[in-house]
């Protein structure tokens, strides 16, 4: 029977269960607003290694690990991980992916990658794929700034509408069986461009592509924004969440008191220099594994749409003077 | 119901059916063994574009156009769109997703991303979440050079356990419904790493992953190699094959006649100097959309498995000394 309501969305009939999540988390996250939250807040960005991509595989290593060992279940138990990041060839989920020899799904959705794991995590558990899936997302701020940006040494003053990549690993075990919270609905999202050409301003190009989710999620399945407790956006940021009101509103959807974004969630915005929030796969990956995850169990939240955001950029497209395309998965995710 | 059978491998009870294929190749691949069989060989790789990254957007584009075109749908009825190239941050699929404005899944699995493609597609439709899903991996010679290696000007020599990544894009339309060719059942790899570091020995690095996927799918289907009437994998080239048959015949099983690589096929070893053969995520996918899948509707090939194999590298990684992960993933699809 096919499970599509609309063009974008799908309809679980016996929705998966997030039976645990795990989070590793930088020490600028670990000092952020969020910190208490985690499971593990690094003294060290370095966690040991040689290097910021090293340490970044082992991040994502030791926190798909965390999510298996707070169920009753081994690694082996997994049928699937599913995995990415913002590494040139999803560096670290490779690596990450290897030493815990599971069948290996590497997916690449930038900043969104989190939302897009869980999305197809829950699409081959109701199809009888597996009882079981690891889905999981982490950056690393040192090893992005290198990789998209500028040295660290440098020193390069930031705009202010820049936002700060995230370091750390979110990751969840998903199972067709289970005592919620449930994945209930998905809307996939489709690649939106509006234009936007300045790398120091994602929240910008991530807008139109959330606002295009958005209103796609509640265009399929007949829901307005007050159906849901929490609304929350990936890193749109305090630029890029002004611009998916205004989008929004444009089609008569107000998005009132019940609108979060991860990326102003983790950074105190104040104390910490962040500018625009933060960013990178790993910014809604750790506040929903860390966050939001722990208030649903609880029935604290009881429905929330989950709405991680990426900006599919690389340096080559932005250096021949391409826009930044945008992405966003829209998860609603409830407690019972 | 599950459907996994053994560890790593799932059996459809409906199988989904590839519905059509459209292979865009380039001048080099068009003067190949397999030149007759892609459906536009270009005469400039540039494909009318400005950049060698704009090209190979270019050609994903077209390529997934017309595997719509071929059959009597259009883009409006695709229900996603899962895509991959070689890119950093699959630059070629996000942009050339962006124009075809479907729900889009960007993927990365190296040169094995087409069969990542095809399985979570095959997946996706056998769990009722959409009619028809569009699959494709493509690839581009000089991107990749300029990207993974050296500037094509510094014509630096290539030893001869290297591969030449292939220019193209391979796409395919699945559907629930439809004549066949059946995607039948899926094995899904894991990263396999026996300590390769040899960027120019990439069919060395992948054998282990393609052994292990192989032989992860005998074990799970109870089959051995004569029920296929072609096994096919990816662009382990000359030098991968015989590590693949080795490894293979030391668990004692034996690859004989209807062992075929796609990397060995598409390119004249002797006439058009590609050395171990061709590579590169167009390399299985445009051999399959090209030549398999057109014996697979004449019933000249009955029953094939196909695997893919990618080599899970990036230049960081390379540079820090660290070794070559390869991953391979093999799907039965017969024409009836």
């Amino acid at each position: 029977m096919l499970k599509k309501i609309g063009s974008q969305t799908v309809n679980f009939e016996k929705p998966p269960s997030i039976i645990s999540t795990a989070s590793i988390a930088g020490r600028k996250e670990g000092e952020g607003p969020l910190g208490d939250c985690f499971d593990i807040v690094l003294s060290d960005d370095l966690h040991g290694q040689k290097s910021w991509e090293l340490a970044e595989i082992k991040i994502a290593e030791d926190a798909m690990k965390k999510a298996v060992q707070k169920t009753d279940l081994t690694m082996e138990d997994m049928d699937y991980i599913i995995c990415g990041d913002l590494l040139n060839q999803c560096g670290s989920s490779s690596f990450a992916a290897h030493s815990l020899k599971r069948p290996f799904f590497g997916i690449f959705g930038a900043c969104s990658t989190f939302g897009e794991a869980l999305s197809l995590g829950a699409m081959l558990l109701e199809g009888g794929f597996g009882k079981y899936i690891l889905a999981a997302a982490g950056s690393h701020f040192c090893a992005a700034e290198k990789q998209f940006r500028f040295p660290l040494d440098l020193g390069t003053q930031r705009p202010l509408s820049s936002t700060w990549t995230v370091t750390g690993t979110g990751a969840a075990v998903i199972s067709r069986c289970g005592d919620g919270p449930f994945i209930k609905q998905v809307t996939t999202g489709k690649v939106v461009d509006l234009g936007v050409k300045d790398m120091s301003n994602m929240g910008a190009a991530m807008a139109p592509a959330a606002a295009d989710t958005l209103l796609a999620h509640f265009k399929d399945t007949g829901k307005s924004p007050e159906y849901y407790d929490v609304i929350a956006t990936g890193d749109l940021g305090f630029v890029g969440r002004e611009l998916l009101k205004e989008l929004c509103a444009k089609e008569g959807i107000l998005l009132g008191a019940n609108l979060f974004d991860c990326g102003i969630m983790i950074f105190d915005r104040k104390k910490q220099d962040t500018h625009s929030g933060g960013s990178g796969c790993a910014c809604s990956a750790l506040t929903f594994s860390g966050h939001f995850y722990k208030k649903l169990c609880t029935d604290e939240i009881k429905k929330m749409l989950f709405i991680p955001t990426g900006a599919l950029i690389n340096t080559t497209s932005s250096g021949q003077g391409m826009s930044i395309p945008g992405i966003a998965h829209a998860l609603c995710i409830e407690s019972r």
